[in-house]
């Protein structure tokens, strides 16, 4: 139970922190942070819950991390279910809230016509800067797989394990880096979720990529790492 | 003597870095730092006294923090007091010191009529982008309380507790890329106490919400960690 | 056979994320990550994956990494060219998925009569700022004599071991924050290599100077550092 | 021996960077990193060289902090000298390299009568903002004061001494994000003087300030940290 509460608070800050830096602060004339300032936002909120529960719950906060970790055999199947539903339910409840804040502000409204609308992800007339749907899914496929090839790497018991959480986190800041312009950067299918539930229409409709693209990444991972990479000693 | 000696030092160093930063560098046209630049100078003024001077006295430099901890078990009612004095006096001498570093630049004013003058908090007609004081509280509350959970969590004695420092410092800087639009973020009350003591007037009105929303969730978080989080045995 | 795979690995992960958060993300108008988000992203890939795989391989994903190391007395020379081959091989892969994912966006093209046109490196007319052949190639070798400077001092045994990853990666995020104008940065012959097979013309003609420039400076620091700096005790 | 060339290396790597971050990379429309970036390249070359040759010779790179360290108690009196010393010769150098990459840029020229002329440190009128000469003075003393408070307490037998350098160059980043528009940031004498040596003119004639408050501040932190902070059992 402890587990499954430091995993909703894990994935509800990523939501929080991540797609709320990118609705406040990213597009304010002269002063915002911009795409850089997302990314970094979205590396934090994994790389802080990483020190601050990842010794309650191994700190996943995304279920493609959880279905890699389980293909690369570092993690129970009969736990993975209960895992998904509380990083679901905690990324919803942090969209709610964000969802709560911008409704303080006067003109606030939710366009689900334009790409990006919520913080949502997506593709083709959805993606921020027109990328098509097999360059969305290749992006988010090769990034969650090596996201993926971070974690287990990093938390290999032959590596330097105590930098995970710095790896693993500025990894996230990385991954965003790259893609904020392709699909707005998923390679986490809560997120993905949380967003659409509240914009529904178009984006609602593509969030099967989401689903799709970084679970398989992640799982492709999860087998190149067990099998090719891993010491068998 | 000495605890309360480092505190203040700490906490002059989170003011005059921090609201420092945002006086003199954000808003220089085409090279300022913007929120982004003040964000990570902030969380950067807490990772550098955590290791300075954490090891003499905890590193607070946040009456919310020490009354957080005191909610986790983790910090003992009767140093409450002289902590948080420590933290005031030491906030207010850095904004004096900013105050007069300004003074000696042609035309400096406090207007403060102006959201954020003299990097003061604020919400509604005070917050930078006009967000009204449901949705200030709201958010000072929430990321107050985050900030309680990654300090409790990346300080327990079953976490990777070296790495607290980069992770509490981080976590600040987390915090300012999400909220800087909302209410210029305090999550701090000597900071936001020691900016309005120079602003005057509706800054200084304001400033119970800073003081009131960040104590509540900091209050809350450590009773979260305690009960439900943390490892009894 | 592991090893090779892993600087396989390091190596598709730098090019496709340095050269691909270029490539996507630097210059879109006022929310682009500009050339320091591009600085950061060269640097994380060599930070996350120096932890993910560097207890397999040493972590390189450079052939002048592997050639001062060398130089350096760290690296046997029979393993030179095949850490050579994995690391170009890898490169180029990277950016052949840079290539699919920018042919799904409408309008791309290639055009190799500017500089730094599909993120090639450059100097003269093809240096993104105008600097001579004799300014870029000076920059890049002091700045990859550094670049191994700190590879070795980090990697000592007399040093604090375990951040070798963070100082080397951040070293690499430096490196670019200084010289993305001269010659876009290179001080590593795998990533030029990878981008002008893609470019052809002008930029893989001047390709030879960021394997001569980076090479030389590795190896000097090799020696400089096995001679002068290291404690033979 | 070795101690020296470390100093003459690691003060070459913080000008070469820092200054050279700034004069290359700054102010470029749309792309340029701006002051933060330049901040992030200051704290960098200290947090790289920290872990690179901070084994050998203690990591200085700076005359205030060999000067604070010995007021602190923790350098000899014998070393200072040579330790100086070689640090302006490795800041010259360095900045003589920087001249030498400029040169190769069509239309180069050092402006004196310009503040921030070839990164050089100045007030008044020198002030890229227009400080005073005592808000200068102020600033660089207070900022020295405090980088000196980082050093002498993250390198403390009580600290988390593995992370000194962490938070001392990350300290060095913070510095420059609050400081640049006031002084374009020293609190290092020989960084100053290697700058002031190629405008000549009115920068060389202000470099006094540049000496004179970072070694106040520096001296005053030893005497503060060695009677007041430091756990004498």
């Amino acid at each position: 139970m402890r587990k499954l509460l430091a995993e909703f608070f894990g994935t509800y800050w990523l939501v929080f922190g991540g797609c709320g830096s990118a609705l406040f602060a990213a597009g304010i004339p002269d002063l915002g942070i911009g795409f850089a300032g997302v990314s970094l936002a979205f590396g934090l909120t994994v790389l802080t819950m990483a020190y601050a529960v990842g010794h309650i719950s191994g700190g996943h906060f995304n279920p493609a991390v959880t279905l890699g970790l389980w293909a690369g055999g570092r993690f129970e199947a009969k736990d993975i279910l209960p895992y998904i539903i509380s990083q679901c339910v905690g990324a919803i409840a942090a969209a709610g809230t964000l969802f709560f804040i911008l409704s303080g502000k006067d003109g606030f409204a939710i366009d689900n016509t334009k790409a990006g609308a919520f913080a949502s992800n997506g593709f083709g007339a959805f993606s921020p800067q027109g990328y098509s749907m097999s360059a969305a899914f290749t992006a988010e496929f090769v990034l969650t797989l090596f996201f993926l090839l971070i974690i287990l790497g990093a938390t290999d018991k032959f590596a330097n394990g105590k930098f995970a959480g710095v790896a693993i986190g500025l990894g996230l800041t990385l991954i965003h880096l790259i893609s904020i312009p392709i699909t707005n950067t998923s390679v986490n299918p809560a997120r993905s979720l949380s967003q659409a539930v509240f914009t529904g229409g178009e984006p609602l409709s593509q969030v099967w990529l989401f689903w799709a693209a970084p679970i398989l990444g992640a799982i492709v991972a999860g087998f190149v790492y067990k099998n090719l990479l891993q010491d068998k000693s």
